[in-house]
Formats: structure tokens, C-alpha cells, sequence
């Protein structure tokens, strides 16, 4: 079966997120009022061959864990599909 | 009103992601198969103070439009939900 994974990673909270409070700063200068914070993280989709969703769930995490996510400055979330 | 919009910016279907190939090709070398496509982009969280939903779609669309998203490039989905 074909799964799809769509996986956010951000910044901790408690970092600074120097990229997100540049775009923050410069909302004014573009025109836009009101955008409090900004935060910036990546966004990765992976598509999967797997027999079950247990088995898509555990390649996530491992691809998550093992490259995609620094855990020191990062957290993920993700959701996963199937597609037919 | 306080809201967040939670915006996925991602590289057109069209377009190489070399980024995302680089992490396809490199899966098998941390032991992960079956992982066909990678695809990366950005994540961006806006916390938004707007008098209305309606207002605040207007400030997420004008902020992808004029600072986030390379429209060239990339194309973006956002949620949007008030928190109280």
C-alpha cells in the first residue's frame, strides 16, 4: 500500500527563532498589521510503500528520528494517508 | 481576536526538489525502505490579531503573497483557527 506522510518540524517554543522574528519585523513594511509572531519550520511529505499503516507509522518516525528532525531544536508532528 | 494560520509552502509538482531527492536517495543509509519520494518545503505559523476570520484570511493571503511564498516556485495551503 502507497501512504503519504505530511510532516511538520518546528523550532522548540522555547527557542528563538531568529528567521521567523525577521519575517515578523518586516510584515509592517510589506503593508500587513497585526501578525503578532511568525514562526518557521519545514514541511516535508514522504510518500511510502508499506504493507499496513503500522508498518508507514514506524518508517516515519525512524525517517523522522534517524534525518529529517534535530531533536535538540526541533519537534515533529505529522499525518499519514493512504492512497489508493 | 487572536487566530493562527498554519501555512504549508511547498515546491510546485512540476518542479525537481532536489532538496527532497537528496533525502530520498539518502534513506537507504540509515536503513528505511519503501520511502519512493520526498518532497520538502517550509512551514509557517502566524499568530494574527484580526477583528474577524474574514480578516484574517485577507492578512495570511497578503503575507504569502508578498513576503512567504515565491509564487514562481512554490504554492501554499494554510488552516486557520481563532484561539481564545
Amino acid at each position: 500500500m502507497k501512504f503519504i506522510a505530511e510532516i511538520d518540524i518546528m523550532p522548540h517554543k522555547e527557542l528563538l527563532d531568529p528567521q521567523g522574528k525577521t519575517v515578523a519585523k518586516n510584515m509592517k513594511n510589506v503593508d500587513i498589521e497585526g501578525v503578532a509572531d511568525v514562526r518557521i519550520g519545514k514541511h516535508v511529505m514522504l510518500t511510502i510503500d508499506a504493507e499496513d499503516e503500522a508498518s508507514a507509522k514506524e518508517k516515519v518516525e525512524a525517517a523522522c528520528e534517524r534525518i529529517l528532525v534535530n531533536a535538540i531544536m526541533e519537534k515533529y508532528t505529522y499525518t499519514l494517508s493512504s492512497e489508493e
